[in-house]
């Protein structure tokens, strides 16, 4: 007979763990509180995502799942070679990603769930469920693990029983909940004072040779308007639209209480933005979608003992979406969780205890980084400074490869590099950068503005 | 018509908080999920008790909301004017409190929740409703908050609505997940490495003339045998007993796994005590009794906006009971929220957020001062720089006084300083007291060990 496992979650994270663990020969059930989002029509669409972009991690991850699954769900997707500044009189400046021309690549969050749920469909050993509320889990000291659901129909609940659970229910997690009444689980969640609400950019209203015809901003950028403490984003979609996301401080946003407020704001803040948005739609857009919050949260353990039970995805690391890992650290989690029971020969209690004690380190990681590059992506790159040292950083990567390694690049482009590893190395690197810094300012100031051009010319050369 | 309120929790914040708004002329609802613990047998206790040790800021806030009351449900506390510290071969060695003779109190944490109870009673406006533990708040906008309790009867559930609820409803509270749903509030749990276990000391078997004739041990003393990462304390009763907790981390506590094991670490590790508590009663107690767990909450912000909900005590700020601050400061609590009404004439969204917004450093502090003082009481005074630096503390206590205030008097015997604020002093005698210290030892290296030896007899006298 084989394991039977309950999937809590058939988002991203949770269809993949699914996926995963079929493949592996366990009887899978997979449960969801909302319906089918593959029925949903436009209207049910509920107009807080921010595009995803998937990178080296997530990749990787996918491929290592399965090959032929990984190409079908990751078709549709839009490369993106670097950023694209967009300042407040409208010129754009791109900054590239990574050191060779490697590339983020954007995909719509729902595309990808529905392809995922499509393959989920294809495995035989993984039963769908829709319309499941996990409600309780009584967690009994071995051998079964009772499920209990609210369902549609109102006060009716269902009981299952399983070897074992696997939460990726998100950031506001259940089956967390469950564990922590039978765990002493370390756990913290914190909102970050900023508010995020999506925007809408269509198809270029004419064709526009310079972009495939149909977008009306280069698609293979992350575009930023960044403005200090508030920012706009936009990833493309294949269709020629983009989402776009608006992110600023909650009371910054509750101060824009009129349509008028709202319009002089987009008007002058982005006036690019907005011409492409249309006004109109801007202001409606802004006025009526919904306001995300968003949270970190961290916590620790992630499993329950025996092997009963274990978390992943946002369930176990809620990050703010500043870094684009979040999917790609969830996707990362299943890889790293069915090596060890690979590693373990499918001893679930040895292989969670290793996936707690071992990843903490990491998820901690890469939460922390992502908070930090909010910074950075609002204000945009402008003290001269933090320019060469960038312009070094890059430099230094190019020439030196495998033996140099920018953190942009190490984190969204090397997924054989844990995150803890990349921000050490980092650290390292750090230093000897401002090292070579002070060293270049003291020869400038020593042999006269000739040697400062002179060097500024060079690295401009290797851009 | 008076302004109904629902206070969950009738521990022993929840009930002084009722008291206190039921003064003010609020239609007060208190509720508990457990029966009325006066009608309970002593076979209901559920053995997992720490004394407590009420001081200033407890008995500051008891006089503030009622002098009378504060006498009475204070009439048996047992004063205690310092640490006892047993050493390995049962030697003792007092260490007092205060500069000049406070004392902290020793009190049995149930007799101090019924007295209270007791009061409760005695108040028109104040309805008891035991039995009912909730399972649900709806918060409207503004005027009614819904409560939904299931009580014992199986799946009844009542409902009742208030202007405004106040959650006293300790560490695992209620209110609070629901005020969550509501609102962005941070919150972090943290476990500690340590389990704690009661254990109980019975009144001497022959009289003792040295206490009272009922005490085996010096009753105005808190007894500690500290040993390193683990300790064992003693809290005296009125009868004659004491309440004694042993403390040390989770892995040496389920290393003890046999009755000899335990046996042959309890008689080891604290002999004297083994003497007065009876071997046998010992090795039961600590191989049958619960096993604690100790685990810090901090969250922020603690209302909800509109004046809908507050939460006060453990609820708000769970920390270890290492400094004897925990109910204090809950009671403290109920003082500044009261104060705070007051300040804004009942306007309770007023008070609220000025509370949220002040409360918070100072409860901060007191979780950081509670999680750091395990050190100090599991390690005893060892190093002889620690202690010569703690008797210049004390001799400048003594000789300045307000002007050079100890850490632990401005947190246990000085209620009109904020634990920040007391933080904040005592980095600044930290630095003085540092430097005096290498100041002694230069004069002591030059001067010759004489001048050492006259300076610590001339600290010995002044204690």
């Amino acid at each position: 007979m084989p394991e039977t496992v309950a999937v809590i979650g058939a988002g991203l994270v949770g269809c993949l763990a699914a996926v995963a663990l079929a493949k592996r020969g366990y009887e899978v059930t997979l449960f969801d509180y909302r319906l089918d989002p593959r029925l949903a029509t436009t209207q049910d669409r509920n107009l807080r995502s921010i595009n995803l972009a998937i990178s080296a991690r997530g990749i990787t991850s996918l491929e290592y799942v399965d090959k032929e699954i990984s190409k079908r769900v990751l078709k549709d997707i839009i490369p993106m070679q670097g950023r694209m500044i967009h300042d407040l009189k409208g010129r754009q400046e791109a900054q590239k990603y990574g050191l060779f021309g490697e590339c983020i690549n954007s995909i719509d969050r729902g595309v990808l769930n529905n392809s995922l749920l499509d393959e989920v469909d294809n495995l035989e050993n993984i039963t769908l469920k829709f319309g499941h509320k996990l409600s309780q889990i009584k967690f009994t000291s071995a051998a079964k693990q009772t499920c209990v659901f609210t369902t549609d129909e109102v006060s009716t609940t269902e009981e299952y029983a399983f070897d074992f659970v696997l939460g990726c229910d998100g950031a506001y997690s259940s089956t967390r909940a469950q564990m922590q009444r039978e765990l002493r689980m370390n756990f913290s969640q914190e909102y970050i004072d900023c508010c995020y609400i999506e925007l809408y950019v269509p198809p270029a209203k004419e064709h526009n040779p310079e972009f495939n015809g149909k977008f009306a901003i280069s698609p293979n950028h992350l575009h930023i308007w960044p403005r200090g403490n508030y920012m706009l984003i936009a990833l493309a979609n294949g269709d020629g639209s983009f989402t776009s996301t608006f992110f600023g401080p909650w009371s910054l946003v509750e101060s824009l209480d009129t349509r008028s407020k709202i319009q002089d704001f987009l008007i002058t803040n982005f006036p690019d933005a907005v011409e492409i948005i249309g006004l109109k739609q801007a202001v409606d857009a802004f006025e009526s979608h919904p306001r995300g919050a968003l949270m970190c949260v961290e916590c620790s353990p992630y499993h329950l003992s025996q092997g009963r039970a274990i978390i992943l995805g946002d369930a176990a690391h809620s990050m703010v979406p500043f870094y684009g890992q979040g999917m790609n650290c969830g996707f990362e989690d299943v890889r790293v969780l069915m090596q060890l029971l690979d590693k373990h020969s499918g001893n679930r209690a040895a292989a969670f205890e290793e996936y707690s004690y071992k990843r903490h380190i990491d998820l901690v990681s890469i939460i922390k980084l992502a908070k930090t590059n909010y910074k950075e992506m609002s204000h945009g790159v402008t003290s001269s400074l933090y320019l060469l040292r960038k312009k070094l950083d890059t430099l230094l990567g190019r020439a030196l490869k495998d033996k140099w390694l920018p953190l942009y690049t190490m984190v969204s482009f090397r997924a054989d590099i844990p995150y803890h590893k990349a921000i050490q190395i980092e650290q390292r690197q750090k230093r000897i950068l401002a090292y070579l810094q002070a060293a270049i300012i003291a020869m400038t100031s020593l042999g006269g503005l000739g040697f400062y051009k002179l060097l500024r010319r060079a690295l401009n050369n290797r851009r």
